[in-house]
């Protein structure tokens, strides 16, 4: 099997994080319950896991390192947490259903959102189409980092500063660049969000909320935290407001090997790699008759390492069933971002898209030109 | 190290859960997201854990299992998910921060709710304290299955019929109960969540929340579930409308093999096996000269195999800490439950939580009591 779907979860995985979740399994009590030394030292990992995942995203105070289910549960919390009815948000048009469905949902209680054009070049035009879009009741801009769809990465750090010259908070859904491109809760973000399992090379559910020293949402999700227990109130502080109940152990230990992982390989390497392989794909797809391409030659100002087509004539369910009839695997449909493929105008046939990781190879790509080409020649 | 903190999180998992997760991480792909073979194989194991789950404890339809983070979170998506602003709810006395920290943030919303009493061995004064607990504006009746730090257990059975003969909604809180005593969703529940690492063996950072069919509670937690992605409405389809974001599947599939590993032991055997030992312990202890105990011995009809007492004198974490440095892991304090230190009147002092699990050994046990005798002695 040629993996090339790691933007819906990175696979393989590498063998530190198998291991690190295997000796959590075998060794681990409930950490930070308990006093006897097998839950303290669950509670000791958990806590160099919150350190190094602070050191990568340059987060000060590792409390303020999150543990989730997943992105989205972190994007739920961070947007439910700080909207309150009456307030207006802004998103991009490439937004994943994370954000959308919390923000749909949200419009029952009277908060607004409105969605402002990304343009995949020009980053001035965008700054621009996010600030037409604010208004006097706007809160918050929200926006992914990169579409999961189209590879178009967001002046985020602009749109960061856009935010808080209008004075708004301004969260980001990392879930498809950490790992690949630097990002810096230095930079002013309110909150970042991002997921486990994918560049940051950890076991599925597993998702991370960073939060600034600045804000302090409201919860979503109460229960015991193992502090403060005497209160039947959520505690303030961090970590413990945002995560209740037991903690997936095995994953977060497991995650943090994934970010050590990625940083001893570097994020600059990473990224170069898998950018060789995707505009290698990009410029011989783009050579191809009959081969439906919908962005620029991806560099890596404006974009991740991300690339989506279709055949023509063929809906991308079909040409992703016959690549993985070929032990290709793709993923084809809307990639759950809808408005991604409204925008480029390709809700009706979806499109074929490939992610590379780290482990993906110039030999993977090349097989799967070669069965790209069948697929066209078999027409 | 003698391991008597089984309530906290079961240990050791059984080796055919270890090797499920393992396997889960090096073979894996995003389940129901993309139509190639390793996607499809991680759908169907996910699958095939719900058709278990719902077997294992009389689900119909395996819809109707949703996998969550952990308790807490299936206990907040069903409580938020039912109530609106002037219900009322009545819970025991004994309940878990999990159900405590929930209500009292909703009491904000205007949604208040009474504690009825519970008596440890009088199920006719119990559920008269309860019926005596509704008032005009009940909506829902959450109540723990059995007691986190007492051991004692609730009847249930009596508190559902009793919740549906006032046409109320009856949640429950299994997280101690399943895996050691039987609770069947035929009985009439509308909704049972449950912890999958504690009696079921799975791993740290797995839920499960029980639907009925005839309820469809709201969502706290929207976002990309993998189905009529073209919507930006969450859908109402179980369990995807639960189940946002990428799921903890190596986590899921390794409760698969924990549920796997109780349904053949049997409930029946473990819990006659936990109980021997905590009757052993009991006895014992009732001998022993400055021993408090705080209920009468546990028989299977109205305890789960969990025992706390304290040492006169001690605070429960001094004796805790001892026993710790004699290898011995027992969890000592409020246990995330200080309402049902309250009714017991030991906040001050906590208690010493001895919780076995299949695993655990008469000589754990004599151990245990050779190490509480020292400290007695020592005094």
């Amino acid at each position: 099997m040629i993996y090339l779907d790691n933007s819906a979860t990175s696979f393989p995985k590498p063998l530190s994080v198998i291991k690190s979740a295997d000796l959590a399994m075998r060794s681990s009590a409930n950490p930070g319950r308990s006093g006897h030394s097998m839950s303290l030292a669950a509670a000791e990992r958990i806590y160099s896991v919150r350190r190094t995942a602070a050191d990568f995203f340059g987060v000060e105070n590792e409390q303020n390192v999150i543990f989730t289910l997943n992105c989205t549960a972190a994007l739920n919390m961070a947007i439910k947490g700080l909207l309150v009815p009456g307030d207006h948000v802004v998103v991009s048009t490439l937004e994943h259903n994370a954000v959308m469905r919390p923000l749909e949902k949200l419009s029952e209680k009277g908060i607004n959102y409105t969605r402002a054009k990304v343009f995949a070049e020009d980053d001035d035009k965008t700054v621009d189409s996010f600030r037409h879009s604010i208004n006097g009741k706007t809160k918050m801009i929200v926006c992914t980092h990169a579409s999961n769809v189209w590879g178009i990465r967001l002046p985020i750090e602009r749109l960061c500063a856009l935010a808080h010259a209008y004075g708004l908070l301004f969260i980001t859904d990392a879930a498809q660049s950490a790992g690949v491109v630097p990002i810096n809760m230095n930079d002013g973000y309110d909150i970042i969000c991002t997921a486990g399992h994918k560049g940051l090379y950890g076991p599925m559910g597993t998702g991370i909320m960073l939060i600034s020293e600045n804000i302090r949402p409201d919860t979503i999700i109460e229960g015991g935290t193992g502090s403060i227990s005497f209160s039947l109130s959520q505690p303030d502080e961090l970590p413990d407001r945002f995560e209740s109940g037991t903690p997936n152990y095995p994953g977060i230990s497991a995650l943090g090997a994934g970010i050590e992982f990625v940083s001893k390989k570097g994020i600059d390497r990473i990224r170069k790699h898998e950018f060789e392989l995707i505009r290698y794909l990009y410029n011989k797809l783009s050579k191809m008759d009959n081969i439906i391409l919908y962005t620029p030659i991806p560099e890596k100002e404006h974009f991740v390492p991300i690339l989506s087509f279709n055949i023509e004539g063929k809906h991308s369910e079909e040409t992703a069933a016959l690549l993985a009839s070929s032990g290709i695997a793709v993923r084809a449909g809307l990639h759950c971002a809808p408005c991604a493929h409204e925008e480029i105008g390709t809700v009706k046939t979806g499109a074929v898209r490939i992610s590379p990781s780290v482990f993906t190879s110039f030999n993977d790509i090349e097989k799967t030109l070669f069965s790209i080409r069948k697929i066209i020649t078999a027409k």
